[in-house]
């Protein structure tokens, strides 16, 4: 059931030189042996394209050849639409009206076919489309190729810091986590995976609670700032692996997330959306309740809204421990 | 007189695990065959770390072990801090009065004794200074050293991208594109090497235009946006190097330098400085006047004022050409 350290290492074989071999990248500014691995800088700006990738790629060609679908109108709905072009196969990609025409033009610049649905409808739409298409459905986290794709990253982390000891991961589906804990534990069984949740999209933490996935409708989830991490409950195979191999999940609030997008602004010089700022937020506002040693955050995406980012770095840090907060320079030295 | 290969390399082998093994990273939003080398990334947030870490590692131990000295008031303060502090010596940094409290605190936190003086004052107390205490004295480029640890930026487009056709590189005193020259034209003869500056800040495209060094005084350099870029005239050895490896200078407008930081924010995930903006500029918007083939830019480093780059953020961009500018997303795909 649970994807292994063999199916991972397929996945970076069929990545390498698609995927950016993106860096470990010190933070010393964060504490001392603190890292963030910064998946912001794959070309669509977020892990997904490790997933949505590997799912293409592993495809027999002649399934592959007719094409395949998406619904999505996030990160994800780009990395397939990026995938396809890649293989030079037609994507069609399912967004539900009310998503951001920004988006819908992004992910049409990648030659993808977009189909506008009523939000309820997008699942099922995306899968009427596949089967009376014949295209190869691609889901964004339940699904042993995807969270094999996005384990390359864990792969990754575990070669550039060997004695890695805790790894933090943002958490929505459980896509992410699912692989990304598969790899650490199995090269570093004693480095402990940590996921990380917005307090306002809090379902796989209550989830591991209670023992059982709990649903959490959008009106509650969607509160959050961090626009990719409103998943309602945590994926059917992402809950096996995090059973399996997630220690605990944390959670950090919104105003935790909006000072950790401005630190990695001023100070990693990184642009992170919301979701991709929440491990280093846990880092960074809890690590008091984290077990010492080497730790890495994954700043998993950087599609934030310039007027959000602008809004957030105007803003004056409330927190007091921003020495490094760059100032104006005048100087060519 | 000129760096050699070999010195490049000796840098190189110094600066493992020091300096960070910087991304090239593809950005398909400018072109099909555009890449961004992202030195914003290194620690202190900018390139200079390189030069000023091999300066101090070239020293003889003896002489390194009584400290450093710098005149600066931007990244290379912080690079020699950072530098003598990993080597465990002491550092004393001349910063003129009128420069950021910021910088001069981000400075004294790397641990480095910060003198102020009038700015009209600062290199010669610098030389003051190291020779009343016994300090070595580490210039910000004119020193065969820097050029050869900057030049280590070469060394690694070019194992990146054996084929690159052109590398951008932004140009103040010199010292990064005297390396980055030396090493590219040393490994792909055929490759281009151009200089970029702001039009307001234009003295070594105007020394070259004259076949010798100019001088542009301070009221014109401080106008441009971009204060790393403030240098008076090429340094006495780099404008060696420009001669024999440099193929031209361009320059960009302050509008253009705008643009490419907002695109490097929006569309590569980076924080630019305005210096670190120029390379890119010139792709986009001077793409025209460049040989086709292969391109790199070097983004020089991401030491911006929030405020700046907020302000930048915020502003509707000019630009209809820029449809991936992420929007706000809605939901967890």
């Amino acid at each position: 059931m649970l994807v292994t350290l063999d199916e991972i290492r397929a996945a970076a074989k069929n990545l390498a030189g698609v995927a950016v071999r993106t860096p470990l990248l010190p933070a010393p500014w964060a504490g001392p042996d603190f890292a963030v691995k910064a998946e912001s800088l794959q070309v669509i700006g977020a892990f997904k394209i490790r997933g949505a990738y590997h799912a293409l790629a592993t495809l027999p060609d002649a399934e592959r050849a007719r094409g395949v679908a998406a619904s999505s109108s996030g990160n994800h709905a780009q990395a397939v639409a990026y995938a396809a072009r890649s293989f030079g196969v037609p994507a069609v990609i399912v967004i539900p009206e009310g998503a951001a025409p920004g988006k819908v033009a992004a992910t049409r610049a990648l030659g993808a076919e977009v189909v506008r649905v009523p939000p309820a409808d997008r699942d099922t739409a995306a899968a009427a489309i596949a089967a009376d298409r014949g295209l190869a459905l691609v889901p964004p986290y339940d699904d042993a190729r995807v969270i094999a794709g996005q384990g390359t990253v864990g792969l990754e982390i575990v070669e550039d810091w060997p004695d890695v000891d805790v790894v933090l991961v943002p958490v929505s589906g459980g896509g992410l986590i699912s692989g990304v804990a598969a790899a650490v534990k199995a090269l570093r069984p004693s480095a402990r995976v940590f996921g990380v949740e917005p307090a306002l999209a809090a379902d796989t933490a209550e989830s591991l609670r209670r023992g059982e996935p709990v649903f959490w409708p959008a009106e509650r989830t969607y509160r959050t700032i961090a626009d990719a991490l409103r998943a309602s409950s945590p994926g059917r195979l992402p809950w096996e692996h995090i059973q399996a191999y997630v220690d605990d999940v944390l959670t950090v609030t919104e105003d935790e997330i909006r000072a950790a997008m401005r630190r990695l602004a001023t100070d990693a010089r990184l642009v992170a959306e919301p979701a991709g700022a929440v491990a280093t937020a846990a880092h960074l506002f809890h690590g008091d309740a984290l077990p010492p040693g080497r730790r890495v955050a994954v700043l998993s995406g950087g599609n934030v809204a310039p007027a959000l980012l602008a809004e957030i770095l105007a803003a004056d840090p409330a927190d007091p421990a921003d020495p490094a907060g760059p100032a104006d320079r005048a100087d060519p030295g």
